[in-house]
């Protein structure tokens, strides 16, 4: 909104140079103004480059919040399997899509990178205002849960839990149950704020 | 171990000195070589003064754990009510507790500081070896479930996962439902992992 959209003089020389300061521009907006507040022009303003070059290595502006965050995976491209089926068995699915990216090693040292990144005041912004819309809403939108706005951080909640018990503080048995453990212990808990019956205000 | 127990000479002079110099000592130790190899003898030693100084002002290794984890409440004070009652509607007057505690804004900033502080390396250790055996476990034992060291991790996600939306992040709805709402919402969570049919290894 500030930084004039137009002015080139600071491009930097390489194509890897610019994407790295439109990633950085594109986390300091994110984190400042939350996913809401930030547009592309801003970003490519900040950056010193034009809005079509964002859009160029980028994509959309959900695409550059999830580059921004840099995740090993597109959640919504590992995701889309366990959204289909409809409801039932739901979160028994999405469970297992879950356990495959996070029980790999390779993929757990950038997310635990980025959990740690979350405690940050910028980081909490940045999953209230662009996660939540990007990631989340989405999911719950496409198993047509009815309140997905209600239910879905319901599942963030015990997922977010899991995550800091079995990754994080690696807390036993948590931190050694099997795949099925987790799924037979668990996707009770998902399927109910998925699709059971809650005090959902205005309901 | 290694530091000598009965070295005095660098005790300090005031009271309140020689408290913070163990307090130190004690979250070095605890951090570094976890609850359980940590010695009442070896946190004195480290700290210049004799172990019955250590007794007289903190008590047992319990409450040096507890004083060193700095929380604004003792958990065991506080929950021993919610102890009360057995199991029927334990997960209820559990979070009643809970809540009373972290709505509390002159209890939630020191308790924020010691979530922050748990994504330390130390402190994982500290939370795993002595939030543990402290405090989770004794929970447990007191409302006579079986299996407390299976079911009461599994209540810590859920409720790790509550304090991170509901405090950290700040997640709508979660952040601003109604004390009764979040029991509805919580408490059959919590009740299934106190009481509920599990997968439970060696059952």
């Amino acid at each position: 909104m500030s930084a004039p959209a137009g002015r080139r003089g600071r491009r930097p020389g390489s194509s890897a140079d610019t994407r790295l300061a439109i990633l950085e521009s594109a986390r300091a907006s994110f984190a400042e103004r939350g996913y809401a507040g930030t547009t592309i022009r801003a970003v490519a303003g900040a950056a010193g480059v034009d809005a079509a070059l964002v859009h160029h290595y980028f994509g959309s502006k959900d695409d550059l919040f999830l580059a921004a965050l840099a995740l090993p995976v597109d959640p919504r491209v590992v995701l889309a399997p366990a959204l289909e089926g409809g409801i039932d068995g739901a979160a028994e699915r999405f469970l297992r899509v879950f356990l495959s990216v996070w029980d790999d090693p390779e993929m757990q040292l950038p997310l635990l990178g980025l959990v740690r990144s979350v405690l940050d005041p910028g980081g909490v912004e940045l999953l209230r205002s662009g996660f939540v819309p990007i990631i989340l809403l989405p999911i719950g939108q496409a198993l047509r849960i009815d309140h997905p706005e209600h239910r879905m951080p319901l599942l963030a909640s015990q997922v977010i839990g899991l995550i800091m018990t079995r990754y994080v503080i690696r807390l036993e048995p948590i931190a050694s149950m099997t795949a099925d453990d987790v799924v037979a212990t668990f996707a009770p808990t998902l399927q109910r704020y998925l699709a059971g019956d809650l005090p959902i205000e205005g309901d």
